[in-house]
């Protein structure tokens, strides 16, 4: 069922590269796995990193440099690619921020996109898929990203903290339905119906919601991101939990910018975040 | 003189690129920077990072890990690309092995690569540049690599203990006389005069040494690395080292491969022995 494409060793652990045949996007799919040294001797809680616009399921394993806390901490890391590959669907690749590379984490209606683009289901697959074929305790997952991504993990945490019991996220898209990112994502995956945005809104879902995470949630924001004013709107959420009285850590760190310098400086904050939630949960 | 390229906050210090007009090698070229948050209190010891086979001067900072411990220890981290850009020497392009991003860090001597393959002479030059442009203690350098790197570090270090104080490898290509990696580079670079290639051989370098590292040389290896058997030589490198009774911390590693999950394992260990060698320099 998982094909291994590559494992390298790793902070006594190991870094896997895996392929398999998905079921949600009728394609080959890849994704990375760190398997810390304690799956060794038994289940393993386990993140879900989502990354963002243009990176893959390599991106975050190496350039985040997590792997040393996950080991330290026996997290498992599982992080997918960002979209379908290959799916052939016209103007596909036309863009850096929409189609190939940029699958924003749901699944879109449009008739072009509906076949293939389904990375909310499929990041549910994943997680079907991890319970099963590898030594993770399907009772202790968390979910972080960074960017399309940190609006990925702040959505699909959301709409299912019974699945995902802790949530942070590095500089999310914090409010699509608002940024000219997430305008163009959702007109074209979900065409014009705004009902459907908000289902994929972080701040509205949080809005709505019932503080799904009493332990709080952590976002770090780099003051120095030049996608912040525009795209970002962290300020969205934080008024959003406000409003649902959900506990909320949105750290602003001056001179820090949008890439993964900035991820690596604060990964070890959100691993240890992440395993203080999963240990009590 | 120096053209940042562009810069990035990161674990309280700097990640620069930068881009300049290069002396020894007649051309522009790029380098990277950590300059860690001790260096706004003056100058701070600094480590040269040598890369491998086809890397540039981005990959250590991408996929190391280091910035985090060099901000720890304030260590500046220094990486060069590893051959000239645009030489436009026939066939540079031909082989991933030979050519560009595969200078090896000698000055070739044949005629087709003698002006601008001088990547011995251009450590040299970066080597000024940096303690003039850059808040660095200049009797305070180590050096390291890995690969055609660890070459590169091995034989920099041995040629001038004055100027790198403190040196470690990964994986070095630690007999490039006997290795076809080293063969090729030598023939193509240097010609068929076996003295020419001994001043550019680790192994021979060191037999003939006078202990020049005392507190030692650190250098890692995987026992999973493919490249082990052919190409690397630890062994001849660790004779060498018994021969001139320089003492070698040579660490073998089970499992461990010849990339950067690797690297990033171990490179706290580098970091710390370079600057307690550089603490007493």
């Amino acid at each position: 069922m998982l094909e291994l494409v590559s494992e390298h060793a790793c902070y006594g652990g190991v870094q896997r590269f895996y392929r398999h045949d998905s079921r949600e996007i009728g394609l080959p799919m890849r994704f990375s796995v760190f398997i810390p040294p304690q799956a060794e001797q038994g289940a393993v809680p386990a993140l879900f990193y989502l990354a963002g616009l243009t990176c893959t399921e390599e991106t975050f394993m190496i350039k985040a440099g997590a792997q040393r806390v996950a080991a330290e901490l026996g997290l498992m890391l599982i992080a997918p690619d960002t979209s379908p590959r290959g799916a052939g669907v016209e103007g596909e690749n036309d863009s850096w921020d929409f189609g190939v590379g940029a699958g924003f984490y749901l699944d879109a209606t449009q008739p072009a996109w509906a076949k293939h683009y389904r990375m909310y289901s499929y990041i549910h697959e994943l997680h079907e898929l991890a319970a099963q074929e590898l030594p993770v305790d399907a009772a202790r997952i968390g979910i972080f990203g960074h960017s399309m991504g940190g609006h990925g993990a702040l959505t699909m945490a959301l709409k299912r903290p019974d699945l995902f019991r802790s949530v942070s996220a590095f500089a999310p898209i914090a409010a699509p339905s608002k940024c000219p990112w997430g305008v163009k994502a959702f007109n074209g995956y979900l065409g014009e119906d705004k009902a459907e945005w908000a289902q994929y809104d972080a701040s509205m879902l949080m809005a709505q919601s019932k503080t799904p995470f009493p332990a709080g949630i952590l976002i770090d924001q780099g003051l120095g991101d030049k996608f912040l004013q525009e795209q970002l709107y962290p300020q969205a959420f934080e008024a959003a939990c406000m409003t649902a009285a959900q506990p909320l850590t949105l750290r602003r760190h001056e001179r820090y910018d949008h890439g993964y310098y900035f991820i690596s400086t604060f990964v070890e904050d959100h691993l240890r975040f992440h395993a203080k939630n999963l240990a009590t949960a």
